[in-house]
């Protein structure tokens, strides 16, 4: 193998797979996301050539893979969360696939499940929640997503966005039928020292998360307030940061 | 802190997080799922207690995760995929919190998108899928799932399940107007050497995965072509082993 896609994990740094880590650790390049933590990109060796995925178009970094692999070097490219959830990490595999250049999937842990435990809050809970929806919305018009099919799933619902966007995601939620009292909370930095969530009915939501910074992740459900009966806990513990 | 919830990640012992993995390696005690490699329960300390879950109802687990808690033991309660998605980790955190045991929650990579990728399949993909549905169907009727919404929700469906239930839900969703020509995959053991794979189309997959042994995941949705175009790259690389 000399392409390994590997999720970096929801932003704190030990929450990497010690496979990824031994990964970083040997590799001879290290081709990384903005949002991936510095600490990662210092695991790499002293003489390992780092490039940051900062301003680079996706096509771009198809091809520098591709061109790298085609070296023979051992190439780690480091993604936030999971290279298969909203990574794009299907495109460059497809890329590589192409190009005959041997490569593996290195699944990360996604915030999907990890930044909603940073408040406490688990995605599904017996006999609160058996299912969980993820969508992406960081379109400003939010067009990509069919909120009135949302508006009427059950369980729990997850959004990744930026907080920009999130006063217009609750709005049209409700727009379509959605109970504007549903427990909402969003966690801006998730695992992250520098965490924070906000919690409280779907309809104030955005309000409350005003000044919170992105990423951000809304979840959406009667989860919520397991979250809230388990975060004090948490809190008094140390063991969670977020509000 | 005293107890942690730990998850372990799909089955690979690799793929468990370098964090929770510091803390097997430390602890007192061990409990542990069945489903747990046994090469993590090896990583715990020589003279760690290490109790299984098996056969052990989870109020069982729940009152010696809070005994041993209050005895200020450094317990790593480890826990197969991620505890908070449908791994009763919610449960275990409300007994730790009402007894006021310290507890932190590490979270896991879930099979969710670690077992697709495992046989390939990303379960997102720009311009394929931006949305994700998962829900468990592990009871033999299935009568949990609302089979009329999910037949009519877009994007990728993810169905943790034993295999014997597969027929069914496959049935299901046809019968609520899932198109039967749907691309449906099932991973069995996914991530562990012995994995196997097999899809097609959803009418035909409950008979193609007859053979196949639990535990199972059911991907449904236009993902699994994109699988089918990166699997040859992969079992050629070496990298997958489904199938």
């Amino acid at each position: 193998v000399t392409v390994y896609l590997v999720g970096a994990g929801p932003g704190d740094p030990t929450l990497i797979t010690a496979k990824g880590l031994d990964l970083i650790r040997s590799c001879d390049v290290l081709v990384y996301d903005v949002l991936v933590s510095p600490e990662l990109v210092d695991e790499a060796p002293t003489d390992a050539l780092r490039v940051s995925r900062e301003n680079v178009d996706q096509a771009v970094i198809n091809a520098l893979l591709v061109d790298l692999g085609q070296r023979g070097l051992e190439i780690v490219r480091l993604k936030g969360g999971d290279p298969f959830i909203f990574g794009r990490g299907g495109e460059e595999a497809l890329a590589l696939a192409a190009a005959d250049v041997p490569f593996e999937v290195v699944p990360g842990v996604s915030a999907l499940s990890a930044v909603p435990a940073s408040a406490g809050i688990p995605i599904t809970h017996r006999g609160v929640s058996a299912q969980v929806t993820l969508v992406s919305g960081h379109s400003a018009k939010g067009d990509e997503l069919d909120y009135a099919h949302l508006a009427k799933t059950p369980g729990t619902l997850v959004v990744f966005m930026g907080v920009m966007h999130l006063p217009q995601i609750a709005a049209r939620l409700i727009e379509h039928g959605k109970d504007s009292s549903t427990p909402a909370a969003v966690i801006s930095r998730g695992t992250h020292s520098d965490s924070e969530s906000v919690s409280g009915a779907l309809h104030e939501i955005g309000q409350l998360a005003a000044d919170l910074s992105s990423p951000a992740l809304l979840v959406v459900g009667d989860v919520v307030a397991v979250g809230t009966q388990l975060a004090p806990a948490l809190l008094a513990a140390g063991t969670i940061s977020a509000r």
